[in-house]
């Protein structure tokens, strides 16, 4: 599965997931409105007539978004928790989403962090990687519970032809507290996870690079050079770029000399980009325009910076 | 809330929780059956008729055991990947086994695990706690971010009278690869893990417990006794007693003085008991009563081992 994301970005000249985490204070009015007309009528059991308003706005702000950007980024990445909060109806607006995204191409990694143990994490895995419920192409994983709940995470992928990228030195503010806490040998914990993702990733590899990719910020580029060198066959997922303070000058460290090895997401920046001043002449009717020029912007800032790719890409447009 | 699940364990003179972890093989063939002919008809949309079915036999299955044990237990802990693994059917059987179990007076712990920053965060603790969509009492929640990942949790908590526990100290054989690992002071990751739940919990008393509690395997005794004096208004979550090896004498160190401050999961050695020789007698049609008897069994394993409470509970009987 990671032959064809890197198949995408090489096509498409774009190191970019568009992060499809559609918090309702993004949707324009109009979409809310459209979906309350949508769900007059009857509420199916085991749904809030509210969940089915807001789950439906979900969809037709999604689709509008993938609509705009399907052809500019080879990836999208859904985040559960936006859809898990809407209850069944949400449950089926991430489904459609997923299913809507395949359609049109992209490759999508699941933002689900789940992380549990031997059967349970199986079930996970089955859940989300094995096509027959949540069927994504990468999921993200937890590791705080060690090789027995990435284990069988492995063994679904080999199975299926999928991937996940473990949470090694997350975006946030607070990661430090634990992943950047230094063990007896003067590493990091967040060394040691991406040690252990590397010995994961061993015997699942695709040409350079392995299955089993890895969760850097980037927020972290002094971490991601450390990580980078660590672990040089698992490509990286960066969240934090835009919205969360990270520049395109902050992710080159995460690139391998090929300019590939790693793949950048937005959510906000590029979702929600018609809020932001820059783009507010598209208003609220043109999110989508917005959406799509704010995708540009970031795929030209990448290319600018990330200097060894760029020869790559150019070649391929 | 803490307060609620306290009164439940004294009136019922059983710390103990139920964990509802329908793994398919676990069910009876009969009750396999039966959701097959329930199943005939149309299948709802974005629904595969397998899943409906697996989807039924875990209802069907879970309404027998709540029935069977919830006068004997204060608490039950579906595991939310046994349900999220059949897709869209799966999270309906898991949102009317919250509501079952709910209406039998139980508590109900949402083993789900999660843990994301910031707004995704809050959805998840939205999506779980709100009373809004998938409405548990408690939900597990994954510290490896901190305490970015942990305050939404604590702010939807508040709001709702609602806890969590957090993962400490897992039950699982790996627990050691990142959770053991001494940091500089010679102290282990758990046990600043546990500090820090210490301090998430201490705005959210309720007495002498908070609503943030931790996840410690009671396969861990010696872990445990350190926690236990680290944290010493933190209610344990502990897992791990009996299919996965602990045995009662394991868990005196969890409790406290007052015979309070752990609640013991078991799951398999309850809800499949009628697969162990010990209560073969019972026979696949006698599962629900095979899970009775092995409910019993543990309640009166833990108080033989655990003095202290045992003055407690018995006076409440």
């Amino acid at each position: 599965m990671i032959q064809k994301l890197i198949d995408g970005i090489l096509s498409k000249g774009a190191p970019v997931v568009v992060g499809l985490d559609p918090n309702l204070s993004f949707i324009p009015g109009f979409i809310l409105k459209n979906a309350e007309e949508a769900a007059e009528g009857e509420i199916p059991e085991y749904c809030e007539k509210e969940n089915v308003i807001a789950a439906e706005a979900v969809w037709q702000f999604n689709k509008s978004i993938v609509d705009a950007v399907y052809d500019l980024v080879p990836a999208v990445k859904p985040q559960s928790a936006m859809y898990e909060q809407f209850g069944i109806p949400g449950m089926i607006a991430y489904r459609k989403t997923i299913e809507y995204c395949r359609s049109k191409g992209l490759i999508v990694i699941g933002d689900v962090k789940r992380g549990d143990i031997g059967s349970t994490s199986e079930a996970y895995a089955r859940g989300h990687l094995a096509g027959k419920a949540f069927d994504v192409d990468f999921a993200t994983v937890n590791p705080y519970l060690g090789s027995d709940g990435i284990k069988p995470f492995l063994k679904i992928c080999k199975e299926y032809d999928k991937g996940i990228f473990v949470l090694v030195k997350t975006s946030n503010p607070s990661s430090g507290e634990f992943q950047d806490v230094l063990i007896g040998d003067g590493r990091a914990v967040f060394e040691l996870v991406g040690q252990k993702v590397r010995e994961w990733g061993a015997d699942s590899m695709e040409g350079v690079y392995s299955n089993v990719g890895a969760v850097v910020g980037a927020t972290y580029p002094e971490q991601a050079k450390i990580l980078r060198k660590l672990m040089p066959h698992t490509f990286i997922l960066a969240p934090g770029y835009g919205a969360q303070g990270a520049t395109a000058a902050d992710l080159s460290g995460f690139f391998d000399a090929d300019g590939l090895g790693a793949i950048v997401n937005s959510s906000r920046g590029i979702i929600a980009a018609y809020k932001k001043q820059e783009y507010s002449k598209y208003g609220e009717e043109g999110f989508a325009d917005a959406a799509r020029a704010a995708a540009c912007d970031m795929i030209e800032d990448l290319r600018g910076a990330i200097r060894v790719g760029r020869t790559v890409w150019r070649a391929d447009r």
